[in-house]
């Protein structure tokens, strides 16, 4: 059997992670990278993963070179590969226009789209285009992720696998925004003042974490609770009143050092389910542990905790890349995490887990 | 659509359990119940639920009345169930005729044998029988419970999804046996001197934890790894320097209040997965606390615990019928917990969980 081909659309941190894994394992090879961004464009693979300077010794690898290529459509031919990574966007309705592309010429896709990871949440119309496009073409599409995709969704729903019965969930996820680059303390809204943050919340630009509706509807999905409202949801600076610095970021005393959110699902008008989402630059400043922490009362009571958090930059690589087999062995249509086998590391040849 | 139709094969501690649960489940009836103890059979169901005294207020139940049957000849016919709850055994070898008279009457089977979790790791020959007569009569076999089943193994197996790289798995289940009565003290040895206990163990009578071959086997599996020799396991006595005491069995200080056991699987002859699993009556006489933990040393490294354990008998209950949807829907054939989606509560109408 042919090596697993593997195309891989935006080259940021996710996608040139996953390059740096896929280069990595046995029995699958990159046949294609699509990125527009000027420093990458143009350029090789290799030579943008030796200036990232991140997980990978990049001497001594056997790999075709690849050219990392501005447009989709240089890349993408008959039988150029078996599965796309997209790596590009948050929202469904952005990534949708190359999701649709990607499956008409008869490609699987994982997306790393935080609201593709339970696209009928805030999508229910672009979903059932997306099912139908995938079936009509014999591919499939799933999105995933570290949060939403494991931490605060399948794990949660896994662990009520051992429930007789449920009547409360909590999923907490406390965790530290130091390691990431300038987009991120944007998004979250990292070094403004209070002020300039509930600006940023009211007029929209603080983006803040993106995935409640998509979490809490994959698990009242599952075990059979039907949301009586919209997922609501809160965002709160975390000031901090003593200066906190990263290699990316200085916050003076009284700034904002993150972005605090919680999201509330109702069932029959009670709280059923709830999210809490503590991201900040250097927690440990005042004593703040990471960690997650999943919650669930019923028959019986279930404490889990994860010390510290799985990293998320880590955990969304290795989520996307671990479910490539799964998403090939697929049966045409849209997917979600909650409709295939559970994900797994690939310490073997990939090839070993195709079905045929 | 009609109920989904379940016979409950062994009306002990799980099966009763079940039927306890499922009384409380919507879109789900009992047809029939096989049991051939002497206190048990041609008793009817709610009266042998009431004097268990467990789980549930039997009043106000709306389910047509069930008559225990000695003979599962005697419950089977075409049309009786949708799926067989089969709580009989710990060995494949001795549910293997049960499992193939059911799959052969066109019936899916779920299985509480710890072996069946992972039966290709005992018993390769029958999981291939039992793989050949599920498909030629289109139906599947699942075996699963708390452990093996879920926290050994499908919980570590799910978790190194967010692992890049995995280089050694722990995991470690340190329970209380204070809930179990006679048999389970049997088993594990509880009460026993020293020297009985060695005993036991050299001449086969103490089976203790059955499920090491099955949840190393199948992590490694799950990821790829190939075990280089077969699942080392050690058995060891808990003497307790204090006496211990339990609703069902005294231990005198010196004796025996529980069962060590480790198991040990190697790649390439090392050792990789590590499985610890202490299992005591009154563990917290000597400040042990129970719970559940899982380490994976890797890219990340994975801390995760659940405190107190996730109950054995509770878990397993609920695992055996959350996960009646999936072995529905299942392809035909032998399946395990790696081959379906993930387990999750039912809180709904089960009917709206069943693939038309």
């Amino acid at each position: 059997m042919d090596k697993i081909k593997v195309i891989i659309w935006g080259f940021g941190a996710m996608g040139s992670g996953m390059a740096e894994m896929l280069l990595k394992k046995k029995g699958v090879e990159i046949t294609g990278i699509c990125d527009t961004h000027p420093d990458r464009k143009g350029k090789g693979m290799l030579s943008v993963l030796k200036a990232n300077k991140t997980l990978l010794n990049t001497e001594n690898i056997d790999h075709p070179g690849i050219i990392i290529k501005e447009k989709i459509e240089d890349i993408i031919s008959p039988g150029c590969a078996d599965v796309v990574l997209l790596a590009t966007d948050s929202f469904t309705k952005k990534a949708y226009p190359k999701i649709s592309y990607l499956l008409e010429n008869k490609l699987n896709v994982i997306s790393t789209a935080e609201e593709m990871a339970y696209p009928c949440a805030s999508e229910p119309e672009l979903s059932k285009q997306m099912n139908k496009i995938a079936k009509e073409n014999g591919v499939s599409v799933l999105g995933t992720g570290i949060n939403p995709g494991l931490i605060m969704d399948l794990l949660v729903v896994l662990m009520t696998g051992a429930s007789i019965d449920v009547e409360h969930i909590k999923a907490e996820r406390v965790n530290s925004l130091s390691p990431f680059g300038p987009a991120v303390m944007e998004e979250q809204g990292v070094g403004l003042t209070k002020e300039e943050f509930h600006k940023g919340v009211t007029y929209g630009s603080l983006a803040g974490h993106v995935g409640f509706n998509e979490s809490v509807g994959m698990i009242t999905d599952a075990i059979g609770w039907k949301l009586s409202s919209k997922v609501k949801q809160t965002q709160e600076p975390i000031i901090s009143p003593v200066p906190r610095k990263t290699k990316y970021i200085e916050v003076e005393a009284g700034n904002v050092a993150g972005c605090s959110m919680n999201g509330y699902g109702y069932v029959d008008g009670k709280l059923k389910v709830e999210m809490v989402h503590p991201q900040q630059i250097e927690p440990e400043t005042e004593g703040t542990d990471t960690g997650d922490y999943v919650t669930i009362k019923g028959t019986p009571i279930i404490n889990l905790s994860i010390k510290p958090e799985v990293p998320g930059g880590i955990g969304t690589i290795a989520m996307c890349v671990n479910m490539i087999p799964q998403i090939i062995n697929a049966s045409p249509g849209l997917k979600t995490m909650l409709d295939l086998p559970v994900p797994r590391a690939i310490m073997g040849d990939m090839r070993d887990r195709i079905e045929l």
